[in-house]
């Protein structure tokens, strides 16, 4: 039998917060726990590069990391943006055991690295690990369907309206304060703005909605004209169900 | 027990190419081919819409289907098209059973349609059948990740020379000649291009690369010639693992 020790339960207790390991059985969470590292990073470590063999997958419990691809000759495309309960890297074990994409560190990280050996164990004589695997999966692949939709029919100052409104609690009322939770070129990078573009599309998007944006603190005086604004031009409407 | 008819059994021999299918006990596939439908349809046939309740997914063994997304205000982006041996619209099992996307013919098509709840229940008890779906998934995301990639880092011609590459056999040697499979303006959908900007963007990598494209008949007259046009914008190189 094992015993959890305060190290352990405290992973365990991490680990519950992620969807992949949702309604697992604790002796399965123990054996997560007792074989992962904690760790803590600063901006610009890179945690695997895309296309390496993968030994470790990733949870967040605090900070950002930056999921990208990089072409040969250097341009970078963002897949997404991480920060506290999510897993990456993940996807790892149904990709020959290789990383699909490569990660960084975009800001102070507390993370826990899980060796990709066991998630593949207990996917295959875990039902509920399989289906826990599934449903991550398929909410990806509708985050996904919906980000090509938008890069192929929306243009930017819609698709920085959309990346705010997803920032929005669905029931808020009046003006809206928010801050932008990373830098703004990783922003543009996101959502597939080119720099130089992002500025531009930004002032026609306070133009045309009267939103202000004042370093990272965004105000948004109704919602409804985002709304409008945005979801008109998107096959989803307010709120997005799979955020 | 069941005695397999002779439609089943050709069924049955149909569902094995697909990946979602494979190695599954014969009993499964029995129980999948007793209870579907082998259609016939004609270009403009929509098999579904976006967000409608799931009551079945598809397999093509004919022909071809596009899926794809509607904005509110009309305009439309093609996720994938999609033709023998391929299923879809499995994915609205982990999509609180709604599809996540629309889907048409856009040529005679033949196609098999089975129920949503069986593949349901058989993910839920068959491990392999969860794993076959993990497989698919994973493949899934790997395509829209690189699309997002391409989306963001490549110009349109680099998109239309990876669409051309992607028909290439990966031993081919000297001069290539092909047929676009589907029509040209569904084919500037598909990767993202507006329809009036297609024939510049078709020009320019005409020049860029020799190539020559009749009708529907495209020569190739060196395939490392576009490689090295397409595949140092990319994060992959040819030919691609995932296709």
């Amino acid at each position: 039998m094992t015993i959890a020790t305060a190290r352990t339960d405290t992973i365990i207790d991490e680990l519950r917060q992620v969807n992949l390991f949702t309604g697992l059985p604790e002796s399965t969470l123990v054996h997560f726990a007792e074989k992962s590292h904690v760790k803590e990073g600063g901006k610009g470590k890179v945690l695997f590069i895309q296309g390496d063999e993968s030994e470790w997958f990733y949870v967040v419990t605090r900070g950002w990391v930056k999921l990208f691809r990089e072409t040969l000759e250097g341009s970078e495309a963002v897949i997404d943006v991480v920060t506290n309960g999510h897993a990456f890297g993940e996807n790892a074990v149904f990709n020959g055991g290789k990383y699909s994409y490569s990660a960084e560190i975009i800001d102070p990280t507390r993370y826990i690295m899980l060796p990709t050996s066991l998630l593949e164990y207990h996917v295959e004589k875990q039902q509920r690990m399989a289906m826990n695997m599934l449903s991550g999966m398929a909410r990806m692949q509708n985050i996904q369907s919906r980000e090509i939709e938008h890069l192929n029919v929306q243009n930017a100052p819609q698709r920085i309206a959309c990346f705010l409104l997803r920032l929005c609690p669905s029931d808020a009322q009046g003006t809206i304060r928010l801050n932008l939770p990373y830098d703004k070129l990783l922003i543009a990078s996101r959502l597939g703005i080119k720099a130089e573009t992002f500025s531009r599309a930004l002032g026609k998007l306070k133009q045309d909605t009267n939103l202000k944006i004042d370093g990272s603190a965004v105000t948004i005086p109704s919602l409804s004209t985002l709304i409008e604004y945005t979801c008109t031009h998107c096959s989803q409407t307010f709120p997005c169900e799979d955020l």
